[in-house]
């Protein structure tokens, strides 16, 4: 099943829907990397595994892990969840794993894009990056999907839509000489429109300061409903994230979407400044072909980094005192979910949060 | 998922069904160990992408394969066959795969056997086996089946049933100090009933002359459907299968089935003999974990090792004399599927043949 569909999602009528819609399950990768994760990955499983079980409450969940880990993980996540064996580089498959697609005749299929870790010889954040760049097809190929090869290099985690016409990206995360060099906003903003079937894409300058991912749209801002958009934020003017958010805050008051409306923003504070200690760091192997993790890096915290599954959304916390705050905006524009906390420090040394380590599988439509 | 249940499928109501009833798909591993399989594997790779590819015009197929044969494998086996990760220690599903059993509610699992590459350290093939026992249960986790971790050590190739109350299995398959230890015949066949749901176990006294697996059932005799049997045969007198073979038809000849119906034996005369040549063995690693393969070994070759799909029978063909009278006693006994002769000179070199190497899940019954 492995070659891929010579045709283009909108052409074949498939469109991209919102991570609210309905899922068949959710995906996950199993953390291993002891230059990604402290302690030779332990803290980081133990937090992967209560993650995937928060979910599984709420939804089918599927956690592919290297073949070494494959006792380990079953042990460690239980009865209820599904284990299959999955090489990849690292464990960020919001990322790396494929961008499903849909029709209105119960299809399902996949988007394959390109992956370099976030850079490749550019700043990318490790090498090699070759096993990451078959998660994609790995998943598709379990599930039976026909899969689209892309021939644009991004990530997952930069591509936010409301399943109706509308998408968000942050422009280094897409048009940036370490993805897609020598190509044009506009031949960019024409292949996203052909893959993810959007009419309107509202571009962002810069992501959360100190995202190593060179600021995808899932840190910073995020859809929750149609028109409606939830924006990390900071009050403090001397922080480098002030003008960021601020200048998010002017482009998206300013325009509207696919239909035509203007969006509404819904500013949650952002936690800390959080940084690594130097506890956590001395946890972490110094490898050339990765990036250093060092005590004093500012981590890129966002209470934006959440993830909706059916009935609930899970919310990364920090033990911060804008935990609160954050969780209950949330709880106002989610009346009908459930929104729980769920502590993930841990997973934010590693770079990221609950979002870039989850990636829904969206269920079929009715025929 | 990873939990076994602590109950028995016969008090569950479920039974494994006869292997012409219809499947949900085929399940193969991948050839890569270069003790087994000569000329780096690369030969034996070709055969089991030519069988998968075959069984695929008749039902869906998955081929499980370690992580360094991922893209590999996905392009020898082309678009129609499902690849999955998984490791191994060899290629042998039917025998460290799951035996899957059904019951009327439309509900399948499977019960995942002890397994020691056919009498562990006590003439066993190779060491170690720890990835092969393993098989069974990612099988069923990728499927979301569940599982019945049995009790006894024993291989699917040492089981044949009707789907009607009946199993044949070779003794020393299943009774031996090299797979179970101070059980009694009556103890193992308790524990048979009770994971395989039959009332009757027909036990003969020994397989296939040179079968490395002590002798399995699926390379001596079969049932072809209730009631009838086909067994392999020679009318050399001086060939030590002779009297294997006339055994076996004398117990088959004075004992009847489940349901009380004696038995209609199909004699189906064997190739050759056949035997290694240099050229063949010259290309196999001589490793001391794992059972010398040499020039001038006899060949366990029997065309008893088909392999039954929906609507078609996959029958292994050895560029031999016998071969057209096999295919034909078969044509016969198999009046509403194709037959379908499949040279497998390369699988039999490994030890085994089409029906080693395949493993059918079969289709819930509906509810």
């Amino acid at each position: 099943m492995s070659n891929a569909l010579d045709s283009l999602p909108r052409s074949d009528g498939f469109w991209m829907p919102a991570e609210w819609e309905a899922h068949t399950q959710t995906w996950l990768l199993w953390p291993v990397r002891t230059d990604t994760w402290r302690n030779g990955a332990k803290p980081a499983q133990r937090t992967f595994a209560e993650l995937a079980k928060t979910i599984a409450h709420f939804e089918p969940v599927t956690v592919c892990v290297p073949t070494e880990q494959y006792e380990n993980a079953c042990a460690m996540l239980g009865d209820n969840i599904r284990v299959l064996e999955m090489a990849a580089n690292d464990a960020w498959i919001r990322d790396c794993g494929p961008t499903f697609v849909l029709n209105q005749h119960g299809e399902v299929r996949g988007v394959d894009w390109i992956f370099n870790a976030w850079g490749g010889l550019e700043k990318g954040t490790y090498f090699p990056w070759d096993k990451d760049d078959l998660v994609a097809h790995k998943v598709l190929e379990v599930e039976r999907l026909a899969r689209y090869r892309a021939t644009i290099c991004t990530e997952g985690g930069a591509l936010h839509v409301d399943g109706e016409g509308t998408l968000m990206v942050v422009r280094p995360t897409v048009m940036n000489s370490n993805r897609n060099p020598n190509w044009s906003q506009s031949q960019l903003e024409v292949r996203l429109q052909h893959y993810l079937n959007v009419e309107k894409v509202i571009w962002l300058e810069d992501g959360v300061y100190g995202d190593e991912t060179d600021g995808h749209i899932d840190n910073l801002a995020c859809f929750v409903r149609p028109s409606v958009v939830a924006l990390t934020w900071t009050d403090d003017e001397n922080d480098p994230q002030y003008a960021i958010s601020q200048a998010a805050y002017d482009v998206l008051s300013n325009t509207s979407d696919a239909k035509g409306r203007p969006l509404e923003i819904h500013k949650i504070h952002q936690p800390g400044p959080l940084y690594m200690t130097e506890e956590e760091a001395i946890g972490i192997d110094k490898v050339a072909a990765a990036r250093y993790r060092c005590a004093e890096d500012r981590l890129a915290g966002s209470y934006i980094n959440f993830y909706i599954a059916n009935g609930a959304v899970i919310v990364p916390t920090f033990n911060d005192p804008h935990d609160e705050a954050a969780l209950a905006t949330l709880r106002d524009l989610f009346l009908d979910r459930e929104v729980i906390g769920f502590y993930a420090r841990e997973i934010l040394l590693g770079g990221g949060n609950i979002h870039c380590i989850t990636q829904q599988q969206p269920a079929p439509h009715d025929s």
